[in-house]
């Protein structure tokens, strides 16, 4: 599996748009297992997005997708910065799904 | 929604028995949305634990948990250090269910 830990600071006042506009533009995205938005209590810019992959060729494929093409252009104007961004390679836990339920 | 994104080092060469551990401690922990560990491709010693809670009360009431206090007591000989830990409210996304599946 491939992951990803990022954090995204939206500009002021941005970012309960910013967070409608990803969650809208990732809802649907075939191969992820894992796709979590939120907020930082500490930081009122700050989102973080956790995310899991079968693999990086899925994540890699996805950034092609009409929804997530939309969501790209949509949010680009209210991103302030892209911060720090680990890669992961997730080995198990509660929550990977294939499919909505 | 309460969560975490925490970074454990494990001692040299003990990450693959401390992901064990945790993957055995962690399996069924009640109003958990989500619990992922994933090593770090980048750092032999590394992994990453992101997890949501449907509260932070939830959250805490885990670590009492027979199953958790166990994989505490078995894993704690095996890390090296706690590192980073960013507390998240998570707003939404794919992957977050309450029972597993």
């Amino acid at each position: 599996m491939y992951g990803l830990i990022g954090k995204i600071t939206a500009k002021t006042d941005q970012r309960d748009d910013l967070i409608k506009i990803l969650l809208e533009g990732t809802a649907d995205m075939p191969d992820c297992l894992s796709y979590i938005i939120s907020k930082d209590p500490e930081n009122e810019d700050t989102i973080w997005v956790t995310e899991v992959w079968d693999s990086k060729e899925s994540h890699k494929a996805s950034l092609s997708l009409p929804s997530v093409q939309e969501a790209i252009n949509k949010g680009r104007p209210l991103i302030a910065e892209f911060g720090e961004q680990t890669e992961t390679e997730p080995i198990g836990g509660h929550g990977l799904i294939s499919e909505e339920i």
